[in-house]
């Protein structure tokens, strides 16, 4: 059994190759949801989403985010009514964004909309939200704290970002299975993602952290940060932001105290030792997921890297 | 002064007639809400965004609801969560669904939604809902009891109509303003509209039928039987499956006990006599709005006869 901690677009490309070279019901994929956020009075869940639509092979990859051949009709008329319209949701995104929050308002937790959604859209491996209690990730910035999708959207993560916080987070419990599903797998798998604001709102919320630190499961996590640059998005940025060095190595140091193995790239080769002076292993490979044949080659380096016979 | 009771797409036709020949700040629209409902977790008000669309010069005049160039490109996506789609939401119109919807949840009453949405949609009349509580009209088929979309929409009104309730009517109490319009209007007017699906929501909620009783305005209704025909809808077949005959001398029986005088077409220039033997004064003229020029006509037609002065 394989756990996956997933954040949003680097961690559906990479699910998108471990779910062609593992068997999908042996995955649960703990999902990040500090960036959900409501627009128009839905509620919208990017990295969930994201997550779902590249697995059912409906993602806008060239985009990153949405669904492919989306428009934007309600968007464009709900204009009208005075709403912001700077969040793109699109129309078929935004039916995906309906029936979750129809769920929700008939009782259902977001565990049980998001295995609904998965469900209808033929996703065959199981996902669950890292919680179903608010969690908000906030970024304190030059003009305050706003919402990760102020920041990350309306304002292009332009300016710096003073502080990342989990409004909430001290109220979450780990949605139903989160905890058994990583005490009990065999490995635990961190998509390349942004460690402060895809990866640390999952580790924020009580007791996942420490379930890794104790679990059997053997922990790899794959670096986000290339050659000292994010491959998609801020991370970068951010890091240096929190006065961390943007580095494969400051991912490992982030996450030493239950990780295992570190797979960086190629092209930080040299940073091997320094990485395993943090008592890490390291793989290091190509992890530029380019084509459908690099993840797959990814995700089984990934799988060789976290087996507990390697 | 003037206040309208208001159905569906009659109501939203001869309205546009109306406000084109009156000034609109004198007039307040008391509509429906009988044939409100909800899909896909949507507050819909269909006889509402009627009027709003026809006003707001937005409708689908053709189709006779929803908006002009509308597209259904969130209803195709929904389908794929399991929800019906007989119910035919049109991209924008979705989006006044989700704006109403939204201005609900946040607290906001459905008065002071309508007045948001129409507001944003530059309609120059006052629109207030007949009830802000739950009322929904229900229709007793041979197959049990249905809510009124469900007969209207997804049966096409076929089979036997054997009953129509108003589901939550002993509890709705009348929205604000809507007693002031009528007690203080010089006229009132019954749109062209079912009496028994359209009008009869509006009546049966208590209070209002007791202040048109006694109002000092002088009210008056449009027939929308013609010759025995509905001009729209199933009102026809409705009165007939009530064992009511379909004609206007129904229309005004229907109303006597508040009625001053019934507006009826030039075809049933016959049942002058008849009518006027309930104790209702009767005007003959073209009730047929096939055009802006024909809307206009009645509608001045209709303000000589609710007219203190005539």
């Amino acid at each position: 059994m394989i756990a996956v901690l997933a954040g949003g677009i680097g961690a559906a490309r990479f699910l998108q190759g471990l779910l062609s070279v593992h068997p999908p019901s042996d995955i649960t994929i703990i999902s990040n949801v500090g960036d959900d956020a409501e627009f128009f009075g839905l509620h919208v869940s990017p990295d969930i989403d994201a997550v779902l639509y590249y697995l059912a092979g409906l993602a806008d990859e060239e985009q990153g985010f949405g669904l492919k051949d989306d428009s934007f009709r309600v968007l464009d008329a709900i204009a009208r009514f005075g709403y912001d319209t700077w969040f793109r949701l699109g129309d078929a995104d935004m039916a995906t964004c309906l029936a979750r929050t129809d769920l929700l308002q008939r009782g259902k937790s977001l565990s049980e909309a998001t295995a609904e959604l998965a469900d209808a859209l033929v996703v065959p491996a199981t996902i669950i939200p890292a919680t179903n209690d608010r969690l908000r990730t906030k970024i304190r910035t030059e003009d305050g704290i706003v919402d990760f999708q102020e920041y990350f959207v309306k304002r292009r993560t332009e300016g710096h970002a003073w502080e990342v916080l989990f409004d909430g987070v001290d109220d979450a419990r780990p949605a139903p299975g989160v905890i058994e599903a990583i005490a009990g797998a065999d490995s635990v798998i961190l998509t390349p993602s942004n460690p402060l604001v895809s990866i640390g709102p999952i580790l924020a919320v009580p007791g996942i952290r420490e379930t890794l630190a104790t679990t059997d499961a053997k922990i790899g996590a794959i670096s986000p940060i290339v050659g000292g640059k994010a491959l998609k998005g801020p991370a970068d940025r951010m890091l240096r932001d929190q006065s961390l060095p943007a580095s494969a190595t400051t991912i490992g140091d982030l996450y030493k105290d239950f990780l295992d193995v570190l797979i960086i790239d190629n092209a930080d080769a040299e940073l091997e030792t320094e990485i395993e002076a943090l008592g890490l292993e390291v793989v290091v490979t190509d992890t530029i997921m380019s084509s459908m044949d690099k993840k797959a080659a990814l995700a089984r380096t990934t799988l060789d890297a976290v087996s507990k016979n390697s």
